[in-house]
């Protein structure tokens, strides 16, 4: 493309309106514009990284025997209570009436459909395994969209949904996905890394999560430092601190006025927080329920959620309820006489000796409490692991950092296809539900990912994959009919060979070019000045501050040497 | 891609859902299936087709110079209230509410959201002409979704919003867009007609429609059958029939018991339709407003709502407003005396002699009136042109067929810039509107087109160029392993030469394999069966009766020549 052609809308500004450098630069570079809150428009330079990125990713989708399909993104409402997600999703869902005052909604996303069509368009286990894929608009009221196309309210997915007749089907559909994935995100130059995910009230056997490091990011990544383990924080198993042993003493009241806190209870007791269990209320879908952990660790919701077989909403009790279930203020809950629906009790707890708990009365604790003499619960992992325990894996030690969630790759197993009846003819004529997967990519916030990981002062740095241009043929002095001669006829060389090339033929001084292209990201530029003379123009990589004079006759070969480092073809 | 892997959804039974032939093929074919009234979901082969349609009309506009972009389907109510169509557009726009009841529709076209984007980031006419274009999803709440996606509610749409510094630019913007259009429909194999359309309500000088014959369209199509002259019946200009000379009589008030209707008045005075003029009363925007056309002519509203300059609504009045306006009951309006805020007075009826028409009195006519002398209104056109009437360009005679809209063209001018006041600086450094053009193709209401015109009693017959796949190589007998090897061979050959080829490996009769390659109207079909002993295979053409028997090594030539013949690159 000429640039003289070309909407070119890159801004010398930071806009206000951006917090991190991927939406930052997106708005510099004139790859997109807000039109609402979270809610944004493709301008012709980021729309071409997302067809670049939807091409790797349908690439590797066909190869893994994918089938490319297209789902309406207005949904009725009907599919979404067969499956009981109408009432279940809650705000986040977009709802809206047709002139008759049907209920649809805006799928946020697509079992339900796609459970509704195979269960219309597959018969029998002689067609299975079948994985069908789109890559399509998805819509999230997000409470708080933030972060530009990272969190925003409408955004691009890659969803694919796997029907195989039985589990050792599943592991291979799952398997494809996951090596699809590391492949697609090998081929955009993003270092996304699967990690271990919770499959919770999902259900199903298994889940892996693709993540990249992001201080913004809304998951806390688990790495150990020493082998390859990696895991979502709300999945982590942590391997119990055990309490060095001691002689069982007698359980002993104690008035403990003004302390509610546990800084508080350490300095009446003179002791530390591992010496304390505290006892958190929830209401898990309104049931009340309690949960205790070491004084010094965190309750790791989702773990909670799963044991208690899929709660959808998981929160503190307020303090009625806690009231009601203690007969004292917040602050003294313990396991002793509390009237709950469940009480688990993590491991940790369960294994420590002589600790100190709420008395259930205000303004009392109890000293020298022990699990099994003195109260009994559902004892199991309910906590997070933290930066220094030792791995699970290899009993190195654990670091946590940010991340951010780019695929998400799920063993659904028969939980659509029992709700909404969803069954095929098996090998013995017998009706059987599908087994489902579900693998999903978010192919705007993949775009925002790559510039947040290749990007410096100047702008975006694009891999050469995704580029929305790969080479920008810049000319020094649009006044020199012999550089514009010279350019014109390089890029019009280049762009017969396949390479996408932008030719910078503004009117504008060449210092202003080169800030566009590498705002931009250009890899490469070719800059034609006042060498031609000698039959010379300049190469430079966006990646390096070298500039090479090289002949004309040589740029063919320069930039293709660079899609032969790349394994790109042209 | 190999069948056996595919999910093949043909159907023998034609579907009850299904009124024309589109439909029910692809529905049959297993292109599409329908999830809600007049919202489908595309399958595989279904999309394949959309994407290669999607594929020729980027070239196509990208060859004229538009550049892609892609703004959001959800757009804010804000901007729809600028331009004044959120109140104005009715129950056809989808609307809804975010979880903080803003309010936004599902974009049913993009003006406002192109106007806005150009006065956000076009500032100086250097920056002139920017055509941008998007192939993206609209919404539109039809009151009565039909013909599968020929009328939809959910549909797919190439929008370009083209804006320019004059009138002669908007002239160039628009002339490349209508050659473009005519390489779009041409390259797609769709005998798609150019017609002049109304500009209307929507204003500008010029608009012009891409239709395509159909008995279930909803347009009126005026040819003619000696010159090339074709348009919209609401467009279409009349020659006026000029009536005999007649000297002046004088005016006659008549009793005329039980005569409402035109037949009725006929018997009564014992004279010709023409020798009537009927006076209807509408209607426009909440104003009262009279037409008159001779007594066989049909008013044409559209040419009614512009000389009102623009009406929204038009409708027939009610029973009280006609009283109000007549001082009499239904069926006695005439022009003498008549309360309306207009008189619309058709140009034939302007140069009638002593003709009859109602006396605003229950129960009377009067005869000999004549305009000028009796009465005087607004001349102009206000009647359809009807069928054998002269041709307005070369004096040929009228025909008139049913039509459907692929593409409209339209010259907008300022009115959007100037509701949304978005302006450039100009070559004197003062504010201008832009001057806008947009230009619509109905991506899917073309698929549903072509069908239409390229199918027989077997199913779908492709045109090469947007086939889903282009060649079918079935196997016979796929127990035969030099069959399957010799057919595997060939197909990966083609596949690896950019051909999209299938390969019919199933476990099922030869019958029933033909039965579904020619229902999805796969443009090639070669055969492996038992005559691969003499190196031979059979090669049928869909739109053929001839089977050639080829030799193998001929395969790819055969193949090439078809696109050869199409003008097709491989």
């Amino acid at each position: 493309m000429k640039m003289s052609n070309m909407l070119v809308s890159t801004l010398r500004e930071v806009p206000a309106e951006a917090e991190i450098d991927s939406h930052k630069l997106m708005l510099r570079a004139g790859m997109m514009r807000k039109m609402a809150s979270g809610i944004y428009n493709y301008m012709p330079l980021g729309l071409k990284v997302l067809k670049k990125i939807e091409d790797v990713v349908r690439e590797e989708m066909d190869n893994a025997g994918a089938q490319e399909f297209l789902a309406s993104a207005m949904i009725p409402a009907e599919l979404w209570k067969e499956s009981g997600r109408w009432d279940a999703y809650g705000a986040e869902m977009f709802r809206l009436k047709d002139r008759n005052e049907r209920d649809f909604c805006l799928g946020p996303t697509h079992e339900e459909v796609f459970t509704d069509i195979a269960r219309n368009e597959i018969k029998s286990y002689k067609q299975l395994p079948v994985n069908l894929y789109q890559i399509q608009t998805k819509y999230r009221d997000e409470r708080r969209p933030r972060f530009g196309v990272m969190r925003s309210r409408e955004f691009i997915m890659k969803d694919a949904y796997s029907f195989d007749k039985d589990e050792a089907g599943l592991d291979i559909s799952y398997n494809k996905m996951n090596k699809a994935y590391v492949n697609i995100f090998n081929r955009c130059g993003l270092d996304a890394k699967c990690v271990e995910a919770d499959s919770g009230a999902i259900g199903g056997s298994n889940s892996a999560e693709f993540m990249v490091k992001s201080e913004v990011g809304e998951d806390d990544i688990v790495f150990c430092s020493s082998c390859d383990y990696a895991a979502n924080i709300e999945k982590a198993a942590p391997t119990p601190e055990l309490a060095e042993v001691e002689e069982l003493k007698a359980l002993n009241k104690i008035e403990t006025p003004n302390t509610r806190t546990i800084e508080e209870l350490i300095k009446f007791f003179n002791t530390t927080e591992k010496k304390f269990a505290k006892t958190l209320i929830f209401n898990a879908d309104g049931k009340i329920v309690a949960v205790m952990v070491r004084g010094d660790r965190e309750v790791n919701e989702t773990k909670v959620a799963n044991a208690l077989g899929g709660v959808t909403n998981l929160e503190m009790a307020d303090n009625e309820s806690v009231a009601k279930a203690t007969g004292a203020q917040v602050g003294f809950a313990g396991p002793i006489g509390i009237k709950v629906e469940a009480l688990l009790v993590d491991v940790e707890v369960a294994k420590m000796y002589n600790f100190i708990v709420g008395a259930n009365e205000t303004g009392y604790h109890i000293e020298n409490v022990n699990y099994g003499r003195d109260f009994e619960g559902t004892v199991g992992d309910f906590r997070n692991i933290t930066e220094g325990e030792k791995c699970p894996h290899c009993g190195g030690t654990i670091t946590i950092s940010r991340g951010t969630e780019v695929g998400h790759i799920f063993k659904l197993g028969t939980k659509y296809s029992v709700s909404m009846n969803a069954n095929f003819i098996d090998e013995n004529g017998g009706q059987k539900p599908f087994i489902m997967g579900c693998y999903g990519i978010g192919i705007t916030r993949t775009m925002a990912s790559i510039i947040e990981q290749h990007h410096d002062e100047n702008g975006i740095v694009w891999p050469l994959s995704v580029a929305p241009y790969q080479v920008a043929v810049v000319i020094v002095n649009i006044k020199d009919e012999a550089q514009v001669k010279v350019a014109t006829e390089l890029y019009e060389s280049l762009r017969k060979r396949g390479i996408d090339v932008i030719l910078d033929d503004r009117n504008e001084r060449a210092g202003v070019k080169f800030k566009d292209a590498d705002l931009m990201g250009i890899p490469m530029r070719i800059t034609v000045g006042k060498k031609i003379t000698e039959n010379q123009v300049e190469f430079k990589l966006r990646n390096s501050e070298d500039i090479d004079v090289i002949n004309i006759d040589d740029v063919y070969n320069t930039v293709k040497k660079q899609f032969d480092e790349a394994g790109l073809y042209i």
